[in-house]
């Protein structure tokens, strides 16, 4: 296991008439004999080369970044030369964008930052921001503001000294890939929805312009398709499912699902558009998960309780509160089995807002901005048909490999930007299986974690292995989903029986 | 044997639901399949891919360029696309600079030209230019100034449109090698003489600014350390002596004369500064091979003639020129064994000039420029002393190995700028051994002719190979040296016996 940037202590062998070998040459072999592998040496190092040497008598501290073919010297440094080494994963979710600064001596993360995806104005869903692509010069203008974004943000992080950020590890979904890289997006979203590149080798910063040592190199993730993107390959490579003996299912709630049902035998991936109301995104109250995002919910004995991130006063509803909230509305009564309102139990804290009903979850005097936060009928029945999307991709999946929910040993759940899912209450709305709660483990962001892990492991070979592993299961074309979606369309389901934990919390309630 | 530049027709698989791969993915495969290696695709060409291939209807010709550890996609044409697809040789002698422009799909060289060095008004000696790089920014200077003068040259050669420029290969010696990369020179020439780098991995034509397709490489020539450059190497390439079953020497007359010893077994190279005014370059009429240069002399029956490049009125004295005026005079009596005038044979024809006795080789109204061209006394002891050198070298070398000169069975002859040297006359003056002339094969600019060679062949491993087996004889520290070199320093030597056919030659004459 061979980090990305590797930094290596040498003391080469003093120039001497019976050894007149090339700075280079007499670099190039102590590292082959430390590292059992040729690196490169670009121009640039070559030029500062003898004089570094020479500054410190041949004894040298070597930064090597890793490209899939092997190293390349980076940096020479002297030996006392303590200034960091840092490298930067970045997930940059449609919606959300999440940083990591990774200190490689040190071999941990030391920084992190969460901001709005620069592309927001251009369209708030991927589709409008794709027709903008289309235009004359959309593209690259796309491209421009998300990378000028980035940049900002990323010089807040690491300091306006950047060139100590030696390797940067990218995810995104195939779209967000896409613009990243300035790569034609025409004909990812028309039949039959061919990207124009999976697989993209190691590049230098420069290339994009990002800020960074001169010599940076930057990893991003390949995507295995349109539906499935780095963002997904980096999620899987963050949990191990792909290492795991344990038939293990991965579900990243994000704008589109993702599902991934596997072990370390076979990999099959469904996605489908069960996320964004799960996000939070889509509600008009909602937000990412910041501070004072309302990220869990209690109502017991006539009160709402509200858990804020940060414990501020509360600004919006973030996707693991939405799943909270609608668990908590069922259970104490407020919705019933087909998601409608039932005002009466509780009547002071129903409103109607725009002509249309809505259950209010924090008044005006109790919240940041002086507003109401609030959830609408017609947002309940879009959450209830996104966590019934999800359901069903759960049984399609698990069915067309003949597998039963109680044969998974572990489920991970993912979800963007540190908004962790309570297992609990998405059992309890039906949209995760009914199974023993300790089979279930809340991953928060995997996809950014993958991007540190590949920065901290240098994991060319396991990226290569889960994405030829993988295999996607269409469930657009699947009869059976529409066949099984109908039943998940309740809460939890009209089939009871298929959650008896539920069953009997609804019981005792009665009781 | 994969050509630095290689074009492959191909026809993809067409995109369907049931083969979403990437048009990048898609490439790649059946590249793959085709080649058995695996293409990198640059995000430049990339970001191309999708128009192209659908512009052809997936069927494209694809141009591919060779780096050493596999191929790298340069570019995606239709098929009916018949631009040219060019390489470009060059040879950076420090005095003279060749240029090859090669046709890759022709398979040949359809352009050539000389120039001189644009360094030479920072000093025509190269010690003056190590001076003048060691300030500050000189290096800078030297290479700008290098870089600048090769592009308006290149210009010249290739036409303003320079993007049918793929590849070049480039040659030089260390130094050359060092001021063309930018390279620091520091500690090349103060002991032990250690270069800054021997190897560099193919670069990018933009990374140092060349002309050329954006995409496009460049190989340079290794050295093999101080003494011996990219351009030896080149020239061992060129004329095969790695390869040769027959125990073979390359003699290089250039600046510096380097001399190797070998055949497929083993190479042993020594230089030395032999070169100089076997050249042309030092004499005060001396000029390179170019039109009006006198490239052969006959002194017979008391008269003069003179053979010039292109017939054109005489200008200069060029390298193979000078090795023929010196036989000439020697065989016709004016210079004696110890190399002093013997004007009283050919009155009219010596002048004072300076204050020194020359022999008027062409007079003012027979020349071009309509000064005469002469050859002084202290410039025919030059020559003897940079003729009885290389003898001495080849004695050495040979010595060294136990090997006899009748041993040897072939001799290559190179001389910079196509002024092939008569192996005659070079036996004559005591230059050469006295062997079979059907041994010894004129090779001309072999650096140059290896150019393009590696750009027809992409000779990665035989260049790996010469610079690993080489192995290099120390002339300075050879005592042998100065004992042999003193009977050299006659016409054609003390030792009568060592020339046979130059005692026969002599005999006649006095018969």
């Amino acid at each position: 296991m061979k980090p990305a940037v590797e930094v290596v202590e040498i003391t080469l062998p003093r120039p001497r008439l019976s050894d007149q070998r090339s700075d280079e040459r007499r670099l190039r072999e102590a590292l082959q004999e430390r590292l059992g592998e040729v690196p490169e040496i670009p121009l640039s190092v070559l030029k500062d080369l003898p004089e570094r040497l020479r500054a410190s008598d041949f004894a040298v501290r070597v930064v090597l970044g890793r490209r899939e073919k092997g190293p390349v010297v980076l940096e020479v440094r002297s030996p006392g030369d303590e200034r960091p080494i840092l490298g930067l994963g970045i997930d940059l979710g449609s919606t959300g964008v999440a940083l990591y600064l990774v200190d490689f001596l040190a071999r941990r993360v030391v920084g992190k930052a969460t901001f709005r995806n620069p592309q927001i104005p251009y369209g708030e869903d991927i589709l409008t921001r794709l027709h903008f692509a289309h235009r004359p010069e959309g593209l690259s203008e796309l491209q421009e503001k998300t990378l000028r974004g980035l940049k900002e943000e990323i010089r807040k992080l690491a300091g306006e000294d950047t060139k100590h950020l030696y390797y940067y590890a990218f995810c995104g979904n195939t779209t967000m890939t896409h613009f990243f890289l300035g790569l034609p997006t025409r004909w990812l979203y028309r039949e039959p929805y061919i990207p124009t590149a999976n697989w993209v080798e190691v590049l230098r910063l420069r290339e994009l312009g990002l800020p960074g040592h001169p010599e940076g190199l930057l990893f991003v993730f390949p995507s295995g398709g349109s539906y499935f993107g780095g963002d997904l390959i980096s999620g899987l490579l963050s949990v191990g499912l792909h290492r795991s003996a344990e038939l293990a299912l991965f579900v990243d709630v994000g704008t589109n699902a993702e599902i991934v049902l596997g072990n370390r035998e076979f990999l099959l991936a469904c996605a489908g558009a069960a996320g964004p109301a799960l996000e939070g995104g889509v509600l008009s109250c909602g937000m990412q998960a910041r501070e004072g995002a309302i990220e869990g919910v209690r109502i017991r004995d006539g009160r709402v309780e509200v858990r804020t991130i940060g414990r501020a006063r509360p600004r919006g509803i973030c996707g693991s509160g939405a799943i909270e909230l609608l668990a908590e509305l069922f259970v104490s009564g407020l919705v019933n089995p087909q998601g409608i309102f039932q005002p009466e139990k509780f009547p002071g804290r129903f409103r109607e807002i725009r002509g249309e009903k809505a259950f209010i979850l924090a008044f005006e005097d109790e919240t940041a901005h002086g507003r109401p936060i609030y959830v609408t009928q017609g947002e309940i029945k879009n959450l209830i048909r996104s966590k019934g999307a999800m359901y069903t991709m759960l049984t399609v999946i698990c069915e067309s490999l003949g597998v039963r929910f109680e044969d998974l040993e572990r489920i991970y759940v993912a979800g963007s930007f540190g908004s962790h899912i309570d297992p609990e209450a998405a059992i309890t709305i039906g949209m995760l299986p009914d199974l023993p709660r300790e089979k279930f483990q809340s991953v928060g962001n995997a996809a950014g974690d993958g991007t540190v892990k590949f920065l901290l492991e240098g994991s060319f070979e396991e990226v290569r292995e889960i994405v030829s592993r993988l295999t996607y299961l269409e469930m657009n074309v699947e009869n059976r989903f529409m066949q099984l979606l109908t039943g998940a369309l309740f809460l939890p389901h009209t089939n009871l029986e298929l959650f008896p934990s539920v069953k009997e919390k609804l019981g005792l309630r009665h009781a």
